[in-house]
């Protein structure tokens, strides 16, 4: 790509800025910013940094959020941190998109900012920033690894609702870089809704082969495969009820290709924060179970 | 009081208002609304009822909050519930002020909404809806009970910065209702200290004489005793360091009165929920061990 919309080269150096540093169960919760190369803007993120990093590099456990969230929302209401601390993983949350006054949005609260989907976006006016998924995959290991005590080859992947979504398409598009994936009531089937064909077809256009590359459930038809996936997923989830997540579609997709995945129905959980933080405990044992295994 | 500032008589019936209700670790975690007597306004509090409610009555563990909190910040931010699910407490977390269009404010953040103390305001334009400690004493523990399955023979109290303050204002002046108190970071000698003469010369007035039935310290020292009181508090708090606290002060008063207090400085840890949420388990199992002993 060249023009305006073109990706800066890759900086010799990536400065990361203290946004705010506190102790937490013997580690330290940071926000950093950083100036992104891919999204082209300044981007913050979380990283929890367990004590256990004070005697070397640990693995790193990289959470996606949902629609409207920012880095704050999971650092501050998941429970994640005591958890991380008992298991020494770095669990980083980077934001869910560009942000910034030259960053295009939209009114709407499931497009623009807080609604990066995890895609690269190909059409106008979103092309020259919204490029969360090689955010995720490129900048923010890169700006992890240079700055944070991080065991690069012990990497996990998590997320919730369009993390979820985010999550699977990552870790199905890039298998050598995680050894662990679980997802919290996740987007499985976006091309399959109402909310994904809004969403991709404004990021992306009106040809929906280019939507492919980001659907979970399509990828996996077309021969991805990832570590095996663990999914929790509340029964009274009012996304889950209104059929947005097509966990069934995912299964069978997986089932027909050999990908292990385990559902795990949670019974009388919603969509929100109170689930997430009754399962955290264990979605970072399990994760600690193959990271530090 | 008679007049525009007068407070209502106790109503026959409390209804509770469900604002929210979503499951967490087995329990519910509830936000709740209701019209409030003594404040004169709809307040808003939050319960997680553990799972061991099903079964009946359970103790009841009151938290109070600090300077700009709504009951919002503690339920979302403090990981709580795990532990209150663990040991079978009920958790109760009202707002810090009142609210509402016909509520007065102030442009400062220490002053008005936010920003309730704990005290009944005598000064206008304060004495109409800021009765905060009549609301914790009264209103709260009346709709609770009415409502809730709530074991009120059984009650703890805790709180945070202001709202520790609160909590050993009104321990130390109810010591009946609460069987067990702790504080995290606590504002122990108000009237010792800027932030208190401001705020108490606003809502109680110039004689100070009238400021001591809001001050734990000045409490202790006038014979006024509690439960064993638990402190943490953190070396890197800003607030602690600028001499806000006054625990050295309390401290005094507490082993010349014979009142037991424990403090435990946390190398490291700030003022925030980070703080908070690190030491909630050891102060959720402080409280368990005595109301369910």
């Amino acid at each position: 790509m060249t023009g305006p919309n073109a990706i800066p080269p890759k900086a010799s150096t990536m400065t990361l800025e203290t946004v705010s540093a506190s102790k937490c169960f013997g580690g330290t919760q940071y926000v950093y910013a950083h100036e992104a190369r891919t999204t082209r803007c300044r981007m913050q993120f979380s990283a929890y940094v367990p004590p256990q990093a004070a005697d070397g590099p640990v693995p790193v456990l990289t959470w996606l959020s949902g629609l409207t969230c920012t880095e704050e929302n999971f650092t501050v209401k998941a429970a994640v941190q005591r958890h991380a601390a008992e298991h020494g993983l770095l669990v980083v949350a980077p934001d869910t998109s560009p942000r910034g006054e030259a960053v295009p949005d939209d009114e709407a609260w499931d497009l623009g900012t807080g609604a990066g989907f995890y895609v690269n976006a190909t059409q106008d006016p979103w092309a020259g920033h919204y490029r969360m998924y090689d955010y995720v995959v490129e900048d923010l290991p890169d700006v992890v690894v240079a700055n944070l005590p991080a065991d690069m080859s012990r990497r996990g992947l998590f997320g919730h609702s369009m993390g979820g979504h985010g999550t699977l398409v990552v870790a199905l598009r890039n298998p050598d870089h995680y050894k662990s994936v679980s997802v919290l009531a996740p987007i499985c089937a976006p091309t399959e809704t109402g909310l994904g064909e809004k969403v991709f077809g404004a990021y992306l256009g009106p040809d929906r082969e280019t939507w492919r590359a980001y659907d979970a459930t399509e990828l996996v038809k077309d021969g991805h495969t990832c570590a095996p996936v663990l999914i929790d997923q509340g029964d009274e989830d009012e996304f889950f009820k209104m059929g947005a997540m097509k966990i069934d579609a995912f299964q069978a997709a997986c089932a027909a290709a050999g990908q292990p995945v385990t559902l795990r129905m949670q019974q009388g959980y919603d969509h929100g924060y109170f689930f997430v933080q009754t399962f955290m405990a264990d979605h970072v044992a399990y994760h600690a179970g193959i990271l530090n295994g």
